[in-house]
Formats: structure tokens, C-alpha cells, sequence
């Protein structure tokens, strides 16, 4: 546990917002990480629903296809006694008449949102979203920008494993370039004192990936041995390159299409043989959902190492946590100003 | 608070069912608007639900896209401790296989439905679903004919705003014929007492539409200086006549599709210049989505003359009034004939 | 009420899961029918809801369209104070992105998932899914395989109605081939000891229909004299023979398509000239959503002898007892599993 994490101590500047992780410092993520352990302790002992949001109501606005990280901020929500309103993008909604992003969760608030958890294709739109509004805002992942919860289960999920973030030796491997959850991890790892180093073919390696406090490598080889955890990222297929009657794409000489599945397997993927040569303990994650085969072999994905299905079930804390700070941010002003809406 | 608001004093004839204005008296709204009044009350001193409809269940089925009203319905039936169920006319619904709607209606009413609120395209479904069933039937839009929660909230926040709705002047700006909005609102104020002017370009004006109780015009500018409040219709952008090449349809020669949207807000729209003309505390509300720019400015939209955002907070007050009504009008019959459902 | 159905003397063989009829005894049915009725009896009994599921969590895993069954579920883990997931592999689901089916199910138990309802096209899909999961599955339907809840609510409405399933005679009639409701429901009622008539034109019978324990019949207008209950099945729409100008395919000619809607219907249709011929007290069940003058005449499907509403009203009380039994199955493990999930 990191010292200074109690409520009493948190520093008057915690915000009604979780907007990305390249703001935090590590004090303020370890204090999350804690707030994420007492959640999960405390759910432990009870048999229902925690009491810390009753009355209150999470909107989940989710503009993208999301299974895990959309039921796992309700399922949150309900653990902590919150209402769960969801408003997707899709033929039911107003977002079809052509409203205003803004207008839209200014609508919603109205209605009784007392926290926003927003997944949109638009980077940065989160960001633009949470200063015109009373109500807190979460990013639940943003473009090829932060996914801010999801580094948080992850870095939960290590600490919770190895005891510490001080020091340890995390490899994350794949299309860094368009990946939000990367981003995230990066930044907040190495607040915390982890050393990562980002893996990846030239083409999916951002422009000045070394100046985001990361190692950089094109060979996951040379990396495994002394990584204490490797999280592949999900390779979305519209990214790599297709086979072409009986040519195939050279794995790197394709630029933006990257390399074909097969050889990106056979160069990055974390199959079976490979993770044999990994030190003794080098745990597994994943952010899911998994392609079998290509970034991650089955057996591996199954494996002892993995921490995979871990991390799912601390997200569920993390978040818990993430909405309750967010709330308490908010006791001075967004329930009652929400009352006193109408008396103007 | 009007007088005879009083539970004790209801007619004996308040139903399980909100239809419409058109066939309410100014007291039994004014008892609707107090029932409303109460439970903003009641909720701003509650922290978590209030215990009204523990056991009971809200039946949303709403065959045409909605965001606000959807929510705020959900919001009501929550803050009021009933369970949601919703079914929409999307792909997981049987209603893609052919039941009729009384069938749908009447297989989820088995299931536990004790109040539905039904959306849908034909005027009139409402009305005739309603007595075929022992759950009570709310209106939450049909087609063009009435959409009278929306009008019980602008009436609610008109009167909480000004005192008393009696004698207030309110003129109702834009697309009139094709308006459940402006239908319910005309048939509920004048109930009221307001005087109400219709203002609209010819082809927007429905046929006898002197015969509501409401003045007719076709000058904003000639019925602002009067007005105690002024309510900007969502303009369909369907409607709009579309420019063609450098020609743009006059404002009014287009018969059907109505004035191109450059000349709607040019005449039409509440622009800043135009409510600088208007009465000292006039106030603007809208039915919302906002089309800004076309029917409301931004700058208005957004300035103290709105009442917008208390609409929308209202609304759910509202709603919980209406939805405790139909629950209340029930209770000698509905939960108890459904528990005894299979005994037969 | 059968003997032996009190917990203490449940088999302890009693699953976690409900893949289908087929592998139950008579003694287990009867049993899980015992607890429907101790489920409606408590139900009527209380005003909110019951809390046997508190704090559990319940996931609707509906990949087929759905109104009754999936309301009717989500009602019943409502009514027991469970929590609610819903995935369907809609737009907003990454069910899109491709991956494993198991995986999916294996995220949503991670994030607190205690009983899954699966519904899908894949004949088997449940039961490969089952063994692979602490939680429970319940099988909502698989494609023509089973439909489990369903033939218990049929089961449960004639053990109601009649006092006991033992020696009832039930003609089942329609598309006997491509219905998994037909297919439980022979396995439940033989089981129980009711004499079940498979009753469809030949091409909707399915090969080896006299092996499933009922007897065989072409002709509804000889079974029904000694039918104590008639059931009709859905048609299919998408199975019968269209008309092509003023022709029509012969009844039976068709093969694959089956008869036209006409023919169908003056062969096979409960009309009220036919039941007028049915014994006395002869009930009419139907799983819904019914084609009202096809295989079910409006005034027949309106007439005192149709227990079709209670089917869906008992439907909401056997899904208790089915999720409830599942979960009770599970105590010993899952909640505790997945509370510790993180701890490895």
C-alpha cells in the first residue's frame, strides 16, 4: 500500500474527472490503486451491494463497440448501489437526430447523471466534454489516445501480483502506434517506477516513442528474458497486411498495412516456444479481447502465467473506485445543483 | 399550488392512463403539476429512491428513437423504486417477428408490466392499446397528435417560473402542423388559462388552427413584445427546403417542403438580435433536441432567458408524478389480477 | 406437489446448469416445478422483491431476437434481487470483434457474471459452453435442439390447470421438425408421465419422431376428441409455400417449403370450428409470438379455454426457481471463486 492514501490525506485537487493517465502523478495513481484494494476488500465481506453511490446515477455514453469495459463500469455502478443509464449511438437514441455531443450529456445531466463514462473514436473529446459540465467524466477510452481505467487494472493487477510497481520490468508488445491502451500504460507505469519497454515492427512504432519515458525495441526475444511481465495488445485485423494468392506481404515492407498474420505471429506473437525462453514468474496480460493465434497462443493465454481473467476482475474494482472518487469529487456541488436546477 | 390538488379530493375518474391533454380539465393537470411540485420536493430530501412504486414495473416500449425522453421516464420509474423493462422495435425484439402490438403488450404485461409508456409513429396506438389492457398506458409520443409529458413539463416549469400559468402569454414558434408538442401544449395551457399564439410560416400552420383556443400568426416579430415566454419548435431538417446550386427556395413558395433553413432562421428563428426586441423577463424554452443555429441561436440557447435544462430536470419530476397516478389509479385491480393470473 | 422436491432432499446431482429436458428424470422436473410454485406463492405473498439472489449477478447472452423469454428472465432475476447483464451481439457488443464465444462468457463471469441465459442459433452451443464455466448456464433456446424454460412453463400451466401431468393426454401440433419447444416439451411431459401426439403434415415431422416416446399423427382432427390440451406451434412464415398467382402449391407437395398459409390453416389451424369439436375442458397453449389465423384463430387464442397469458405469467415464476436452483448449485463455489479471483 502506498503511504498517503487514506481520504483525509488525498490533495484537494483530485478531480471529478479520470480524463488519462499522462496528468497523474504516481501518488495520486498508487492512492486510486488503494482506493481499488479497499473496494475490493470491502466487497469481499459483503454479500450485496456497497452503499457509497446509492442514489446516485452513472451514464455510460458509449460511442464504440465495447463489451468488457461497458459491463464492467455497470457492474461497478451496482456495486456501489448507483442507477446505470446507457446511451449508445445507435438507432434508439437521440444521437441520431444530430444533437451536440455536449448537448446531449448536458441533457443527460439534466436527467440525473451524476458521472459520465465516455467511449468515442475522437481523441480527446472526453477532454473537451468535462469542464462544461458539473458531473464527472470518465474516459473509457478515447481514439488512439488514453483508455486510463484499463492501465489502471492492468498496473492493480501487477501490483497486486508482485507486490510492487517499484522496479519491475514490464514489455508490452504489438501496434503501440494506434494503441490508447499502450499510451496509458506507459505513462502511468512509469510514474509509479516501473521500467517498460514498448516492442514492436517499425511501422507500428509511434513517431518519438522514445521520448514517452519508455524503452524501444524491434525484437521481442531480446526483450522476454528480463521482462518481468508481457502484455500483448489486441492486433486489430484491418491492420495487418492480406495474403495475396500464394505471395505474401514481407513482414515489415509493407508500411502502413503491417505484416500478415502469420508473420507477425511468428515475430511477435507470444506463442508457446517463445514464452519457454521468458524468465521464471514473467506473468502475461492482455487487455482483450484476445485473437488466438495471431498476438497470443491459446496455450499461453491459458497458461498459469496468465493474468488475463485477473485483470477483468480488478477492473471491476478499479472502476468501482474510479466512479466513488469521482462522485466525492463532485459532494460540494453537481447532487445539489442537480436539485436546485429548477428554481433559477 | 392550485387548489383541489389534494389526493383526497382527486375526481374519482383520474385513470391508469395519460392519453393526452385534449380530454384532461385544467385541475386535473393542475393536480398532476402538484403531484409533480411534491415529488421534487420529496426527492430533494431524500438521498436515495423514494419507495412509491417498490414491486411495480415500468414497460418502456418506444418504437421511435429517443434519448431524453427514454432516460428521464427510466430516471422517474427508478427514483421511484419500480423495476425497468424496455423493449424497443431493434433486432433482440420479437416485434421483428410479426406480433401485434396488442400481443407484445399484453405478453409483457403477463410478465409483470404494471404502467407501459409507449412511443411510437401512429397517432392514436396509445389510445387504442389503453383499454385493452389492465396496466396503465402513458403517451410518450404518437406520430403528430399529442406528446402530453412533454407539455405537463413545460407547463410544470412555466409555472414554477412565473407563479401561475393563469394569463401567462406563451407563442409557440416553428413546424405547428406536424408538432405533438405544439398539440399538447395548446390543448394544455389554454385548459390552463395561458393565451397561446401559434406563430409558423403558412405551409406549417395546420388547417383550423384557430379552432385549438390558440391565436394564429405569421410574425414573430409582432407577437414578441408580448410574450411571457417563447417556445422554439425542434425544426426536421427533412422538412427544409435544400438549396440547389446558387437558387435557393423562396421562404414560402415551397409549399411542402417549407422554407430553406437559412430563411426559417432568418424569419423564424430565435436569433440574439431578435430577443433583444423581446418582453423584459421573457423566458425561451424548447422541446429539445436544438438545432442551433436553425430554430435557436446558440447564444440563446445558452443565456439566463433559458428555461431549457430546467425542462429536462423537470421532466423527470413529472414523469414521476404520472407514473404514480397510473400506478395509484390501478391498485384496486392490476397487481392483484396479475398474481392471480394462473389461477384460473 | 410432488414428493422429494424439499431442498434437503434434492438429488445431489442437482446442476448448476439447465442444458434441456432430455437428460432430466421425471422426479427432477417435478421438483423444479415444486419450487415454481413456492416461487409464485412468496411472490404473491410480498410487495418488493424476493432476496434469494441478492448480490448475484445474472447474464442474458441473447444472440437471437427476443422479447417474452429475455423480459421474462430479466424479470425473474429482478424479482429475486439479482443483478442484471445483458450482451447481445449487437452493434454495441464485442461480440463484433471476433472473438471466442467462450471467451466472451469467460470476461462477463470475471466481471461477476453468476448464471449465464444463453440463447442462440448453434444446436449444443449451451452444453459445450457449460463445463468450461463455474457459473450455471441455462439454455434460452438452441437452435432446434432445446428450449428447457420454456417446456417447464407449458409443464408448469397444465400441472396447475389440471392438477397433475400424469396420464394428460397433449397433442403438440405444427412444424414438430425445426421447434425446439416441441422437442423439450416431449421430453418433459413423457418424462412426467403425460401421453404426448406429435401432429404435423409429414414434412414437418421430424425423422424418427416415434422414437421420442410420443405417438404420431397427420391429422389434428382425429387427436383432438382425446386431447386434454392442445399446443400449437409458431410457424415459421419463412417455411410455407408462398402462392404464385391465382395457383397455389398442394398442401403436402411442397417437401422442403411446406403448405402455403391457407392450407395450413384449414388443415392444421386451431379455428373455432375445429376446438367446437375438442372434448370438453380441452386448454390451448401456445409459446408465442402467435400468427393470429394461421395456426391460431383470434377467437380462439381470446377464448376462456386459452391459457396462453398464464404461460407467460408462469414463465416469470420458473425462471426464478430455474436461476435460483443454479446459483444454490453454485454457493459452494462460484461467488467465493470469483471473490478470489485476483488473489492468485
Amino acid at each position: 500500500m502506498s503511504a498517503g492514501a487514506k481520504k483525509s490525506e488525498r490533495p484537494a485537487g483530485a478531480g471529478k474527472d479520470l480524463l488519462g493517465l499522462a496528468d497523474l502523478g504516481g501518488s495520486e495513481i498508487l492512492a486510486i490503486l488503494d482506493d481499488a484494494a479497499e473496494m475490493k476488500r470491502r466487497r469481499k465481506e459483503t454479500d450485496g451491494a456497497l452503499g457509497d453511490l446509492e442514489g446516485r446515477t452513472v451514464c455510460l455514453l458509449f460511442f464504440e463497440p465495447s463489451t468488457r469495459t461497458m459491463n464492467a463500469f455497470a457492474a461497478a455502478a451496482r456495486a456501489l448501489s448507483a442507477s446505470v443509464m446507457s446511451v449508445s449511438a445507435g438507432a434508439a437514441s437521440s444521437v441520431v437526430k444530430g444533437e451536440t455531443f455536449l448537448d446531449t450529456a448536458r441533457n443527460l445531466e439534466a436527467i440525473g447523471a451524476d458521472v459520465f463514462v465516455v467511449r468515442c473514436k475522437s481523441s480527446g473529446a472526453p477532454h473537451r466534454l468535462a469542464p462544461l459540465l458539473r458531473a464527472g467524466v470518465v474516459n473509457g477510452g478515447d481514439g488512439w489516445h488514453e483508455h486510463p481505467t484499463q492501465a489502471l487494472l492492468d498496473m492493480f493487477t501487477l501490483r497486486e501480483h508482485f507486490g510492487s510497481l517499484e522496479g519491475l520490468h514490464v514489455a508490452i508488445v504489438g501496434d503501440i502506434r494506434h494503441s490508447r491502451v499502450a499510451r496509458s500504460n506507459v505513462w502511468g507505469l512509469v510514474a509509479c517506477g516501473a521500467k517498460v519497454t514498448l516492442v514492436a515492427p517499425p511501422e507500428w512504432m509511434p513517431e518519438g516513442a522514445g521520448t514517452l519515458g519508455a524503452a524501444v525495441s524491434h525484437d521481442i526475444d531480446e526483450v522476454l528474458p528480463s521482462a518481468d511481465a508481457v502484455m500483448a495488445l489486441r492486433i486489430q485485423k484491418e491492420r495487418l497486411a492480406r495474403r495475396s494468392g500464394s505471395k505474401r506481404f514481407g513482414p515489415y515492407l509493407g508500411g502502413d498495412p503491417g505484416p500478415a498474420s502469420g508473420a507477425y505471429s511468428s515475430e511477435y506473437g507470444l506463442t508457446e516456444s517463445r514464452m519457454a525462453r521468458a524468465k521464471d514468474g514473467c506473468v502475461v496480460l492482455h487487455p482483450g479481447p484476445i485473437n488466438r493465434g495471431v498476438e497470443l497462443a491459446s496455450a499461453v493465454a491459458d497458461s498459469p502465467r496468465s493474468l488475463i481473467l485477473d485483470q477483468v476482475a480488478n477492473g471491476v474494482h478499479v472502476r468501482m473506485a474510479v466512479l466513488a472518487r469521482s462522485v466525492r469529487a463532485c459532494t460540494c456541488g453537481c447532487r445539489q445543483s442537480r436539485e436546485a436546477g429548477g428554481e433559477s
